[in-house]
């Protein structure tokens, strides 16, 4: 299949490109590496090292005998997207464009707006260029199961039937999320909804859990293959950032009592699913929802993990409470649904431990380099709108 | 108190200036007259001659004695927002200030993506600056009922209790808009609602009803003082428009069966409402929705109300149905609460007709200025992106 994929200088992005051209499908790529800027604007850099696209497409054509046609571009500029589009006829177009980090959407109205600028008109622009160009197109769109929050019921995949008053429809299940980076993918959602629904157009609406890990196995040994892995407060992800601390030594931050709940996947598990999601297309008007993780765990379990698997390696890992600089519960209730994935057939990768160890191992590659920026992993950008690094809760943290 | 009205340039922001001011209240006005540009753009105009601000200001000076502290200015603009708030520590902000049209919304991907950034962002600078300069204000936001679609269950204001699967939540009620529009609207409940429960700002979201009427009694006879009244297939809404049409001798046109259900209510009934909302604002840390309506009408039966006024005024009025250029049902259930207006004293303005009685007596002097703009009269934008003027559909039409 001809597949575009809209961020693909990105952590999944270059991961996603890789993988797919290994199955035999024809990649494009759009990006203007922003996710560059953005964490060097937060003072840090990837933990593994990244290449220019440049030499990544080099690198590409060495092992895969074929590049992706890539370009840089805007998803603001409608005008590029609309031409690439025509031009590429894409049969899939994987939308991992957008900037996603929640505490950087918080940082103040200047980055909440472009934020939502950056997020929701790109998508805007997309979903027009495919009515225009590609109405057959799928477009696989990635959301977060952040769109959700933590209500006090299960969690279905994007729709629910209700009763209300005695009679019966199927309505969207409403999102409670807690960023205006998580708000920017509901109105996503919203939008690409309508738009399947006026257009017939036909899209898979991705609530991605949290993604940890450092490698597929698509990337071989080559360095310039390798994709980026952010471990900053702003755009490191959980586990991703509980190993890059293990390995300096640094303890792993918990926030507040540490027990959010949430769905996570190891990248591979990642690849499988979008491309399990790209090779079952939905119908021509059809919006669906995938709820795409492994399981659902508790951020101290995870941190436990880590300790575990660091400590057999020699690590001296030690796990602490801060302040939590979210508004957000920190014990909840979570039951969220994820079998439309398991009925096309995704095998997740139960075994979390193996995962950390490989990434643990990469990672103490780059001691140096991530000590370098230590300083990033307290967070300091709070839901109140002012900066200031996080204490440790002396009190709290974990016995064992 | 002291209000900021955002968009006093407006239908309701003209008329909410002199409401509230009448009543003893200090009023501030932002409005960057973009509404005049739009219908400009259409190819229409008010059916009403208004003034310029210039003149309108003198105007409400002689007949208040005071005149509002307006200022010309963008809410893109943060920094503009952020002093003229700091400045005017208003106790409510009524914010008017969006582009309020579903056809301009959909007319283009240019269209589409101007309509959101202009109303979700000029929103979020909004309670950005309200967080920075004046946490304890009030944000009374215009949203619309058409944020909710016509889901086949009643509609609650904007939170319901439901169970499901055996456990309960009190939840925010589903949104599906019908345009790119109402969806902007969706997009700003949403950020407000996460603003107030993180910061602890107070706001009631309207959900307003199908305002129509040419005057409130606060206007008295100087013309320099009415308020814009649009007939435009953007921004003429139906009974304004049907009211339009009569005067001139054009068919009062219902898109496709004309079965639509919506909550209307005459301008003396927004201004009642909204007025409401400010003097008895919520808690710090309430968001909460009123649905803004005085009565559920099918759109049929309006115009047939119209029909029947007119022809006591000596008016030739025919109603005819024309193609649906919109993606909607034409025929549904509909069933939206309204009790907490009623529960603040909301008297509704039960005598439909003999507001169409004031309304006809009012266009009927500006008859020549409306025929000058029949041709806007008839829908040419449609939800699928084309450009054709809506056929009329012969075998429909009502007998009466």
């Amino acid at each position: 299949m001809r597949v575009l994929i809209a961020g693909m200088d990105g952590y999944l992005g270059w991961a996603l490109a890789q993988y797919l051209t290994a199955r035999g499908h024809e990649v494009a790529g759009i990006d203007r590496f922003l996710r560059r800027e953005w964490v060097a604007e937060i003072g840090s850099d990837s933990a593994i090292p990244i290449y220019s696209m440049a030499e990544r497409l080099i690198a590409f054509e060495e092992r895969f005998g074929t590049r992706p046609d890539f370009r840089v571009g805007d998803l603001l500029d409608y005008d590029f997207v609309y031409r690439f589009l025509a031009e590429f006829q894409p049969d899939a177009i994987v939308h991992l464009g957008e900037m996603p980090s929640a505490p950087y959407s918080m940082i103040d109205a200047h980055h909440a707006v472009w934020t939502q600028t950056n997020n929701v008109m790109g998508t805007l622009n997309m979903v027009f260029a495919m009515r225009d160009t590609c109405p057959n197109a799928h477009l696989v769109k990635l959301g977060t199961m952040g769109e959700y929050g933590t209500p006090n019921v299960d969690i279905p995949e994007g729709f629910f039937e209700i009763e209300y008053r005695g009679r019966k429809d199927r309505l969207p299940f409403p999102r409670q999320a807690g960023s205006f980076y998580h708000w920017s993918k509901v109105h996503d959602s919203n939008n690409i909804m309508f738009a399947c629904k006026i257009w017939g157009l036909r899209s898979t609406d991705i609530m991605q859990g949290v993604v940890f890990g450092t490698q597929i196995d698509e990337m071989g040994d080559d360095p310039r293959l390798r994709t980026r892995l952010d471990f900053d407060q702003a755009f490191g992800t959980a586990v991703n950032r509980f190993c890059c601390s293990a390995v300096i030594g640094h303890p792993l931050t918990l926030f507040g009592r540490g027990h959010q709940k949430r769905g996570f996947l190891p990248l591979r598990d990642s690849m499988q699913c979008l491309t399990l999601a790209i090779e079952n297309p939905p119908e021509a008007g059809e919006y669906r929802v995938f709820n795409q993780f492994e399981e659902v765990y508790d951020v101290t379990e995870l941190a436990l993990k880590v300790q575990k698997v660091g400590r057999e390696l020699g690590l001296d890992v030690e796990v602490r409470n801060i302040e939590n600089p979210r508004a957000e519960l920190d014990e909840h209730y979570y039951n969220p649904d994820h079998e439309h994935l398991l009925n096309l057939g995704y095998q997740p990768t139960h075994d979390v431990e193996a995962e950390l160890q490989i990434m643990l191992r990469d990672l103490m590659a780059h001691k140096d380099r991530i000590n370098h920026f230590r300083d990033v992993l307290i967070p300091d950008i709070r839901w109140d709108g002012t900066r200031r690094k996080s204490a440790f809760l002396q009190e709290l943290s974990p016995a064992r």
